[in-house]
């Protein structure tokens, strides 16, 4: 938190840019679902007519990046190919399609006749996105930001600059098609804008960050603006000693491998010891002919792993063909390790048992809790949400996967004919409560 | 948040208590309803035959706070007759006459054939309650708490540390009668524990300060850990040009002087130009009946008004029997004043016309939104929830009026029969997404 001071004032710039953004995202805020349909339509209109526009400022982009010496990995994620960019449009046109998360009654009741209080859903405000390298995540955040009224602000990494401008261009003119004000998507383009919108409390409700961990930490330590969104993932699962071994083999496997780069991926592996020997001797193999690393704990490696772990290993997110092993006494002790360890995103069991079962997912305190499955499984669209705006793994809501829903709050509207708190007080009227 | 460094570090004995707490708290979050109910009944119970030390430790509570010379407003607060005891423990039992918040099911979805997912409610965890005088909040807050599920550590003021002892120990042994670890409940007495609770990010999932504004604003700006509640309540009540005269005056009385100490009263009135004039004349002699000091703008000087306003009228939550009054061309200028001096608490419109009020309530960016009724129904219980845990000015949820619904948050449970991601990436398997 001491580094709060080293975030930079918002300059008279910014804090003009954001007020844009407050006031467009107040007029989109009000507007009809199918204007705001119909403002994506255009959205992804405008992207195909200005395909070679973004791609030629992402080759140039990409032109810079290479001559500065930017990793391959980075080069990689920046490179819009035409067929990129295509699904890129489609996303935006299918948030068209998803119902509309603005306007939802929550509560309908009658306090009284004549007094009716309604909960419905509204726009957070204006979204502030922070994220590396990834253009496609503009075309991605701000559908989704318009589908659910809200106007954004976006800050790409500098490397990939012609191009967000390029798309954000296009975007734009689809809003304004529509007869949306166009400041509801705004592109800042320095560095400094990025960290200074972390002092924006007063212009934007909500932060989504989208990149590596060491920037999502920054960013949840450096600002008091929500942060939707998590640092580490680390993921666990837990063989139990009445797992049936091949399912045990197949979800410890698929947890690990199927994406290994994902948050949802396990990162560390806990074997109960009645079970450990049958395992590993079918595990090491396994996860070997995998091209997957194993590091265990001191009982493991006398069962024939060959790397032992440390304690930075329980403590750390592999995000890689790394797996750490340890072998427990018992379902009290896979729980206890899990609660020291766990980032609270997905924590898996495999058992037979079902009380064991229901008693490891009510006791581990993590967003996700898993039964007999893939920790893998642990996301937006595989929930059916039809998007996914991030992960969370705070206690409170939004935890979890979030969809839409997590762009829309909600807001008590009540009406009356005049209606005094005095009346009921004083006993001349009593509270109906009557729902509708 | 400069003052975060003043907080000190907790102590081996508070770390302890905390761990002890915690570990309650996973085991009453595992209780059936039944069981929770029970307990609330044996705590009611315990508090009834305890009542004689209770009276006892409070009288000399109140002794001593009255030789330390304490105000004549706290040394009332702090002072619990058999009266207010009773209607304490009358509350406790009512408690348990609320629906089990917790396991609630809020989707459930098949993914797969055998596969399915399930968003059910528990409780928070461990809740840190931060309170000042007011014996009767421990019986309040902590009965809502096991209601919840929840393990609760609870700070009050230390001029009540013999009173709020004696209540604590009876609400142990309710909950022990009942067979739930006693320390669910945990009650620290000093005052560096108080503040040392602010760190305990690792064992308190939810603060909740029950306190002056000054606290409320210490607390949430000198912890990391979430804080359900607000520091000001700046409500205003806009008068607009079509309000009818009569109701006009009535709900801006009641929203004034009904209990001027309450956060959902009003501090400013916003007149419309064209009905200024007439109605500040039967405006003022109304408020000067009721002793409320009326301050206001230049104009509205000129329609009568003594006292002019400056800024810090506008920004000032008076808690008493003054209203700011500002004189306003149009619907506009009182949503922007509004938008700018608002702490986004309630804010209210008399109007008989509904489209002005439907734009008022949809851009007015507050947790209630009122047309033609006072201010003062901004309240759990009169929201019909049957309990209020506090009141909520930040965007997102929970907003406004809490009710048990913010003790409680949500977690995924996904049980299947050994699926895998593979299968489903690999086109092997399509998702169904079926609602059950």
């Amino acid at each position: 938190m001491a580094n709060i001071f080293e975030v930079p004032k918002p300059g008279n710039d910014l804090l003009e840019k954001a007020d844009q953004v407050r006031l467009a995202s107040i007029k989109i805020g009000q507007t009809e679902n199918q204007k705001r349909i119909k403002a994506l339509n255009f959205m992804a209109d405008y992207l195909e007519k200005n395909t070679n526009e973004i791609l030629e400022a992402n080759s140039e982009d990409y032109k810079r990046a290479e001559k500065k010496g930017i990793s391959k990995a980075l080069l990689s994620r920046l490179k819009l190919t035409k067929e990129k960019l295509n699904s890129g449009i489609d996303g935006v046109r299918k948030v068209g399609e998803l119902s509309d998360p603005v306007n939802q009654v929550q509560i309908k009741r009658e306090l009284y006749k004549g007094l009716i209080l309604e909960r419905k859903t509204v726009p957070v405000g204006v979204i502030g996105v922070i994220f590396e390298s990834r253009p496609d995540a503009v075309m991605q955040i701000s559908s989704l930001a318009v589908r659910s009224g809200n106007g954004v602000m976006l800050k790409g990494g500098s490397e990939a600059n012609l191009t967000n401008t390029a798309i954000v261009n296009a975007l734009q003119q689809g809003l304004y098609e529509s007869g949306i004000d166009k400041n509801a998507i705004c592109l800042l383009t320095s560095r400094k804008d990025s960290m200074s919108m972390l002092n924006l409390e007063n212009y934007i409700n909500l932060i989504i960050p989208r990149g590596s961990n060491e920037l999502v930490k920054f960013i949840q330590e450096n600002t008091r603006i929500p942060v939707l969104g998590h640092a580490d993932g680390i993921c666990h699962l837990f063989i139990d000693n009445e797992a049936n071994l091949e399912m045990a083999l197949s979800v410890a496997l698929d947890s690990k491998i199927q994406y290994p780069a994902a948050c949802n991926s396990i990162e560390t592996l806990l074997v109960h010891k009645d079970i450990a020997s049958v395992f590993l001797e079918k595990a090491i193999p396994l996860f070997n002919a995998n091209d997957v690393k194993l590091i265990g704990d001191k009982r493991s490696v006398e069962l024939g792993l060959t790397h032992e772990a440390s304690l930075e290993d329980w403590q750390t997110e592999y995000l890689d063909l790394i797996l750490s092993i340890k072998i427990v006494d018992d379902l009290d002790e896979a729980i206890s390790h899990i609660q020291k360890f766990s980032s609270k995103h997905t924590d898996g069991i495999i058992t037979e048992n079902s009380s064991t079962a229901n008693k490891f997912m009510n006791i581990v305190d993590s967003a996700g809790v898993f039964h007999n499955c893939s920790t893998r499984f642990a996301d937006g669209f595989r929930y059916g949400f039809g998007a996914e705006v991030g992960i969370s793994t705070q206690t409170l809501p939004p935890r979890g996967p979030v969809g839409l829903e997590g762009l829309v709050t909600y807001k008590y509207f009540l009406k009356g004919d005049g209606n005094i708190v005095d009346y009921f007080s004083s006993g001349k009227a009593i509270y109906t409560h009557k729902d509708l």
